[in-house]
């Protein structure tokens, strides 16, 4: 009876029909303020509004428990949340109890069950180890570092190498090098031959550091950054695997570069993004040499911000 | 030697190959929120940032001279600025000397030639007509109505015909009503009976006044609603012609109404909109009971709003 109940595990193949095809956009305003060629791959209007769907129906639809648990008090909670309610699982999600009332109402919305927890008293991995103690039915889901969200994130990497005079180089946003190292196996498992460039911000630049050192190095605290999605601790492990060898390299963003990056999406391409997401357009901004000419594709990895953050952002 | 260097005049389905497809969003938490099933075809992404691309486009390219003139302080001078560029065709763009910088700046990045005039000592349109005088190879282009403005806008009507698991019915702003015809004139091509609803603002209702008249009822002023597109003094006589019979209805919305469609498209769908474009989804704010239930599609016009205008907006 349990195996009628559960949905059918999904392959790529049907993640792609369930993920909205990214929305490409360009810019020719854009394009001569930057010197390049320019082609926007936009994940603002993914489901639940970040490329983090593409990962989280992957893991929900490939692992065969029923209940999912993750801490996330970002785009990954609502992204696990709503992939749970279409394959008609159950899900967990722990954030802290200072969240945002906006992205607590997110994971309610998308049908998740919102766990709070005060983080000074519990670290959310340490309650994410007591649920999993209480459920031990349940898959234990990271955000980033899980080979299933390597492939469904290379949904994109396949998608962007389909389109027609295509690129000489793809940027994307790289926090926990999920969306980067996910781009990477997509391309090659399409035979494409394009870069892929990371691009972090300046504060957080644990993964630019690891690169140079051929190994993985942390952060010693949480970054501050603008881009929260790029806050993570360190590159995971079975994304390192992939980046070593096959990142072209890293743009080490300063922070004000990723705010006039949101102005520019915002005044020349009408795009809203979350400063994460803008990351891409102001690796081009900070190294305007290294892409001048080319033809690149900056990926816009997510739209959700926080009404006063962004309109802070535009009136600087 | 003229006819080859002008391009040829091309077809509606040159415009369709030209023109950006319309994109089409879904946001199920809005869709709840408003208690309709929702798509949102948006137009913002159009090239030059809003639907008036269509049909300046299918201006520039249908008529056999090679300048353009057009009164236009909006988003049609710089489609026809942007249209012409592609065509290889000049086009001056009369605006007031008031207006924003960044508008003006818009319409010379798409290479058109700006003529500023004190419309306190002389109106645009005599302006335009002393230009015409001075220019008298030149074609006189009107924003909204003309046949050839109907039929590149009857593309998106054509588009959205084209959808799978279509709409019950279709909202978008009216102001000449040069969308509204251009959409029922698509859809009977297409051979759809989608009814098509207009979205108005109360203070500028003209378009409502005159559907309940049975003829053509202008502003007595230019009403000072922040749907900025929809300031047209009245409608336009070739619209009438399809409006007054083809015409579902028409919603007359509250301004609030409009700036609370603006919050809620950036925060549950991450779409940046310009407040005529936000009208649409405004009606059904405005009705909610008229709609419930039903299928319906809000065309979003376009995106080019000034950013203190939108900061504005979104803090209220």
């Amino acid at each position: 009876m349990l195996a009628l109940m559960n949905p059918q595990p999904k392959t790529v193949t049907t993640l792609r029909e369930m993920a909205r095809a990214t929305t490409i956009i360009e810019s020719p305003r854009l394009a001569e303020r930057l010197g390049v060629r320019l082609t926007i791959a936009t994940e603002t209007f993914q489901h639940t509004g970040s490329f983090k769907f593409r990962a989280a129906y992957n893991v929900a639809s490939q692992v065969p428990q029923s209940k999912i648990i993750t801490a996330s008090s970002g785009n990954f909670g609502q992204a696990m949340a709503y992939a749970c309610r279409l394959l008609g699982k159950s899900c967990i999600i722990v954030m802290p109890d200072t969240s945002a009332r906006v992205k607590i109402d997110a994971v309610r919305e998308y049908g998740g069950t919102v766990d709070l927890t005060n983080v000074n008293l519990k670290s959310r991995n340490a309650r994410v180890a007591e649920l999993a103690q209480e459920h031990r039915d349940a898959y234990i889901a990271s955000a980033f570092d899980d080979p299933l969200v390597i492939q469904g994130n290379a949904s994109l990497g396949e998608e962007l190498a389909d389109i027609k005079n295509s690129f000489d180089l793809i940027i994307a946003p790289i926090g926990g090098g999920g969306l980067t190292s996910g781009l990477i196996t997509g391309l090659r498992k399409a035979g494409a031959s394009i870069k892929v460039f990371g691009a972090e911000p300046l504060i957080a630049n644990d993964a630019a550091r690891s690169l140079r050192a051929g190994h993985i190095i942390a952060n010693e605290t949480e970054p501050q950054t603008i881009a929260d999605g790029a806050r993570t601790p360190s590159l995971g492990q079975h994304n390192w695997a992939i980046l070593r060898e096959g990142l072209a390299g890293i743009v080490e963003v300063p922070e004000e570069r990723i705010a006039e990056a949101v102005r520019l999406l915002f005044s020349l391409a009408n795009l809203k993004v979350e400063p994460t997401g803008a990351l891409s357009l102001a690796a081009v901004l900070t190294e305007p040499e290294l892409f001048r000419d080319f033809s690149v594709c900056c990926v816009v990895s997510g739209g959700n911000v926080d009404t006063e953050v962004y309109r802070e952002l535009l009136g600087q």
